[in-house]
């Protein structure tokens, strides 16, 4: 083609392609290692390719083009967070909602207050440079969003149900609170200590609409589609539109949300939840299968490329220069933060699973000592939410131009890259020391076969939120969520209030809605 | 979410999304009658918007964007011409490749000349302002390039087999001669009439050099997509992966095309035809069916993007403004060029078909006068690549400068959306006078059950394709095509080339690139 003024972007476009290709035919090839998982390797071919670029240019950049907030907030980080919800498994976190919305909402809270307070304290006797009080409490929110991708990789739902479910719904959340907090510190643009009791009950009010209004805002979207799903029958012409209407509408419900200043991503996240619900059962087989794994590829690809970028941006030569000048004082910024998450995440999970094993019936419910380690261990990476929020707050339009800006981007970097790798990498060996039973499971699972037969495609349409190519464990999952149900259902109260809902869900919802008739 | 320097973006992306619903609703509501094609109301609803925006901002704009190349060569063409590639059906395409051809690049260079050559007689007389030769080459490929989207939707692959055929692989090759050309145009950037003959040498070496590398280069890519999945077996591990890989490969061919100066319509389609033959194959079978639904969905919201964005473009002030002064001339000089369009198509289908049907042995290979008729009518309709070329030709950033400009732009948009109400309604009438048969088949397809059984989802497996959710007239077609080519070998040498390359395609191809292997 012709359009020279475009050549550049051409360029960086196809090399990016070119590196996502490469990272999923090594994220293939390493997958049975799980000590590696492909978020290290995005990072690490993110950060050779960097120094490749960085050589090439003479040690002008290592970046293909600058980070886009826009880029990221608009189309890379909807999908991962719809898919999220898509296939979030809606029984065990229902059945957990109480203390997942803890962790979540309450734990990312205390974590916000803790890092935010202690960064103020700590930064005092390091030279780091004039922050407003607006900056330390957005360092609390940066720390304070936990990396949701990270997590599933690292934690396989088979060895470990119930951490695997709790850390995952929690993160969710937390994304979602983090978000929702960071938009509400920005709009107050605080910049003194001394906050008025009239500003902090405007703050928690904006804090309690926007989790609500998000939320309304996912689930009407969502039954807008089903119900359109189910009215029109799109499938009897062609299922290219019912599968387009369902994406449309999930990237809806994302950008309907920013528009009203409200969570896109909570909102997008019930979306998902509400769409695999209802509006998935009313289309056709095909667009069944092409849409969950439709919206699977498109995450996926999503996280590579964030994982791919942050490699790539650790050797931002600009931001390095600022930083080299203070090299000591940014490791010791780096180390601080890392020491804060540690603490942070500490200071609620333990109290808070305490307090949620108080509401818990039967010893299989209890949060032990252990699960509890792992929880703690598990939100401990940060990723890609942690960059975009840095991003946001300390760059205009991804230049750095402050020294202390430049060194808490790089702080961030820091902090993303060694505990993707450190603490990603230790995961398996804890669970491993932590439930010696999980490693049965994994033996069992070590060389499963090629999913290419019919019963798999079968299985995938009739058991949509449990399926995973493993279909016989995935079964057994399920059963076993079914009895404790049952069980729950006698001895608390939740169970009664899930019990109406499935009665209303049946008469009601289902109906207009549509939906898996068989449950 | 925060970020209000891209509130606007947000809000014109939300209001497209919206728009993009809507056209697929109603285009499903009036799937039925055939008159009104999805074309015609992705067009009208994007007019209305248009008038609303400008009446909402009081006659300043009509537009939620300004139109950005870019955005349509990198992103919104890739999806529609692999596609179709992706879902060509190879065997009545290579069956009628040498008439394809002919009638695609001999055809669209024909036009060309005649267009060109017509607009600079014509424009003498008319009071147009100064266009270089240059401009006038331009005008000719921009009205040679047929609109392959539209041509789908009027003609009906039942109803008329060989026309379907031969207008489908026409308006491919005429999408990548035009594109082709149009690089070669303005590469040479020629200003005069006296062309020596070493530039005309020139311009004919690089439009072979840029359809064979392109060609090649897609070719290439779609092999590597196949042995990669083949050898890898992603699926054993994730489904995710190997649908990534293969849309990212697929966007490859595309974006690689660009990067070496490529044609990147021609490299891409020939990728689609490659993958469809092997790579497919190769995958599991969900990911099979999300692959092929998936790039059907996307290729399909990028076709009513466009023509939703050429609806609201027919409304812009600031060319109407310029536009205005001299009406009477604009009327004109759309007038004319759409009789050059008639003329110019006429001047190469008929002598073309006729010399196609020399070769071509039989009563029924023959192309009779009625399809010759229907063949030209049916590439009659300008659309997106016109379009996309025009504003590349006579925008600078979208902003028209000249008076001239500005009436060609015009004009380009006039005969685009005439062309496609107008010519676009009167197709299916005209197919009922001219093959009064045709009719019969229409009736029995009036009302298809929905597909969602699973012998269909068997079926898309099985004959990718020939399958639509209409396996029994699939079928037949299939056996007709496999009679013809029993036939035609016996009688033609062209079938003995094809058995030559069935013999090398399973004995040496498929082994390595993996493919259906029941043929």
């Amino acid at each position: 083609m012709v359009l020279e003024a475009n050549l550049a972007s051409v360029h960086a476009i196809s090399l990016f392609v070119v590196l996502l290709c490469i990272c999923i035919l090594i994220g293939h090839l390493l997958e049975k290692t799980r000590w590696i998982s492909s978020t290290i390797i995005d990072l690490v071919i993110g950060f050779s390719t960097g120094a490749i670029i960085l050589y090439l240019s003479k040690g002008t950049s290592s970046l293909l083009f600058k980070f886009d907030e826009q880029l990221f907030f608009n189309y890379v980080l909807p999908p991962i967070i719809f898919n999220a919800g898509f296939k979030v498994e809606k029984k065990q976190f229902f059945h957990n909602f109480t203390t997942i919305m803890l962790l979540g909402a309450i734990g990312t809270l205390i974590s916000f207050i803790v890092i935010s307070q202690g960064a103020q304290q700590l930064f005092k006797h390091l030279d780091v440079g004039f922050l407003d009080f607006g900056d330390f409490l957005a360092i609390g929110v940066i720390f304070a969003a936990t990396d949701s991708v990270s997590i599933l990789q690292v934690l396989k739902q088979e060895e470990t149900p119930l951490v695997y479910s709790l850390v995952f719904g929690e993160s969710v959340v937390n994304d979602a609170t983090s978000v929702v907090l960071f938009n509400v510190i920005q709009k107050f643009k605080l910049t003194t200590t001394v906050v008025g009791s009239t500003v902090a009950r405007q703050f928690v009010g904006d804090l309690v609409y926007l989790f609500v209004a998000s939320t309304f805002l996912g689930v009407i979207i969502g039954l807008v589609c089903a119900y359109v799903t189910k009215k029109m029958c799109f499938g009897r012409h062609s299922s290219d539109r019912e599968i387009a209407v369902m994406f449309l509408m999930a990237y809806l419900s994302y950008m309907m949300a920013i528009l009203f200043n409200l969570s896109g991503i909570l909102s997008s996240f019930v979306c998902g939840i509400i769409m695999s619900h209802y509006a998935w059962h009313n289309v056709t087989a095909n667009s069944r299968v092409s849409i969950k794994h439709g919206i699977a590829a498109m995450s996926f690809v999503a996280e590579t490329f964030i994982f791919l970028y942050v490699g790539m941006d650790a050797l931002d030569v600009e931001r390095w220069r600022f930083v080299l000048h203070s090299l000591g004082t940014c490791v010791r910024v780096s180390a601080s933060l890392l020491g804060l998450v540690l603490v942070s995440r500490a200071a609620f999970v333990f109290p808070l699973s305490f307090l949620a094993s108080l509401t818990r019936r039967g010893a299989a419910e209890k949060i032990g000592f252990r699960h509890q380690i792992l929880i703690w261990w598990a939100g401990l990476i940060r990723g890609s939410v942690s960059l975009a929020l840095a991003y946001h707050q300390f760059t205009t339009s991804a230049l750095t131009q402050k020294r202390e800006n430049a060194m808490l981007i790089t702080s961030t970097i820091t902090v993303v890259i060694f505990s993707t790798l450190v603490f990603g990498m230790l995961t398996k060996p804890l669970v491993w020391v932590l439930l010696p039973s999980s490693r049965k499971v994994d033996n069992n699972n070590e060389s499963p076969e090629p999913t290419t037969s019919m019963t798999t495609l079968l299985g995938d349409l009739g058991l949509p939120l449990f399926s995973n190519g493993k279909d016989s464990k995935v079964n057994m999952t399920c059963n076993l969520a079914r009895r404790s149900i049952l069980r729950t259902f006698i001895t608390t109260p939740s169970s009664t209030i899930h019990f109406y809902w499935r009665k209303f869900d049946n008469s009601v919802m289902r109906p207009v809605f549509g939906g898996n008739p068989v449950r």
